[in-house]
């Protein structure tokens, strides 16, 4: 069985990135991701806590820690500017896409992923390969050994 | 020394409750209120889900466990939509007062409570008397005596 | 319903404390005391740390923290010396009677309590009645609020 | 740099494995060990819980997690005895080796390995290369990623 290349993400923009930012840009980087919704509790409360101790305490050159804000409830409370309040407050200092909107429904990206909720948790290799796809929060430990096995 | 009454709250509407609801009106109760702002990662991830925790297992018939919204930063990703689509993801059913807006500063009530920021505690008796306000998150024991002995 | 006088604890000597001490000695304040065993996970994980917090941070004029050491199973490796090395490793700095033991069997004030297991949580009044007897951990809410009623 | 061979175990017996279990047997896979007394508190409430996780819900054909009982103190309390009912009481199934005693000082493996007390976390590859020696709790996170890199 061979891992599939990870589509490319689908944005309208990236908070601390640069607006044309591609998931392609991190290809030859393990990236890990995290689909989330800034008013899903398992997101703010276990998850979001989780990829910024991911982000600050990882200190692994090959490592690449990315968000994506998969809005599919409450469109009119998770917009742009909250999110921006949201990373603001939550700290949140490395990249998150914007899943592009469509209407009041699932944004693209996690369309094209097939996502089941927030959050959802990915782990694509150097070469572009989606290794892992999770629905829910995984526990430390859990994340920890598959990622450690892409890091080598 | 006295502890004085509580002022009464000055609030734009509630959620949960009747919008002409008053602090006054749980008067013979014992109150323990959370003031809090839904983007606030202490609120979110520690005082929330105490709260939430107060209002659906400790049945006692002389408790009351109120919310007040405080807004004093990004006030236009924390609205009242923003705030039911929080309190409907976060399930909480316990009466939320909104804290009447001041411009973009800091609201009214919370003005005058002089509160320092959120998450606040207070703690008010059957009487309507302040008897504790404490900033910042309180651990469940350190809530639990003051509450007890005013539960009796 | 008129809650009974705890029965006077039937010990063989007691750790941090004279060991002529009774618990009647303690009339006059609430008492929280912990029945536990110190190979028991429940009691050395959860308990035993809460009961250090209570004797540690709660400063309160009418309050003991009390132990009974209440040795059911593995009574060779539970003896006086091995729980010396125990309270000396987890700091417990508050008095610490062990339950006279019958043989291999339960020992005597644990059976005169009819408790189930460790860890048992009492309650007694500054009257020396018994107001709670809770077999397990007690949360810190559902500890801390029965306590402060106590303590007034 | 070049990781050395992990230095063979002197032990006395072995629990939950024959007396006559050696390190060397363990060759081919990845180990990840516990040097831990049954008697410090940071070892029965942080490290011996996570060690049963990474034995019980961790189902790797190539990991292996054992234990090693280096006592350094309290020793009439910490005996062969007690290591077994403190085994059967947090439900142990893992190997555990006892580090063979010298009178009341430390015991030869703690001693050779240089450990500078417990808990102490080492992980060896499967060339039985000693790669990384940890003294105190590793969390799960900063255990998981080296274990993972292992595993591969």
């Amino acid at each position: 069985m061979e891992p599939r290349i990870a589509g490319e993400w689908e944005v309208s923009t990236w908070l601390n990135a640069p607006a044309d930012t591609r998931l392609e840009d991190y290809r030859g980087k393990v990236v890990v991701a995290l689909a989330f919704q800034m008013l899903c509790p398992g997101c703010a409360q276990l998850a979001i806590p989780q990829f910024r101790k991911l982000h600050e305490s990882i200190r692994h050159p090959k490592l690449a820690v990315l968000g994506l804000h998969t809005v599919f409830e409450h469109h009119g409370a998770m917009g742009k500017e909250a999110l921006e309040a949201f990373a603001h407050e939550y700290r949140l200092q490395f990249p998150i896409a914007i899943d592009r909107p469509q209407g009041d429904s699932v944004p693209v990206t996690m369309e094209r992923y097939a996502m089941q909720g927030t959050p959802t948790v990915l782990l694509i290799d150097g070469e572009g390969r989606l290794r892992m796809q999770h629905f829910g929060h995984l526990p430390d430990l859990e994340l920890g050994l598959p990622l450690g096995a892409l890091l080598g």
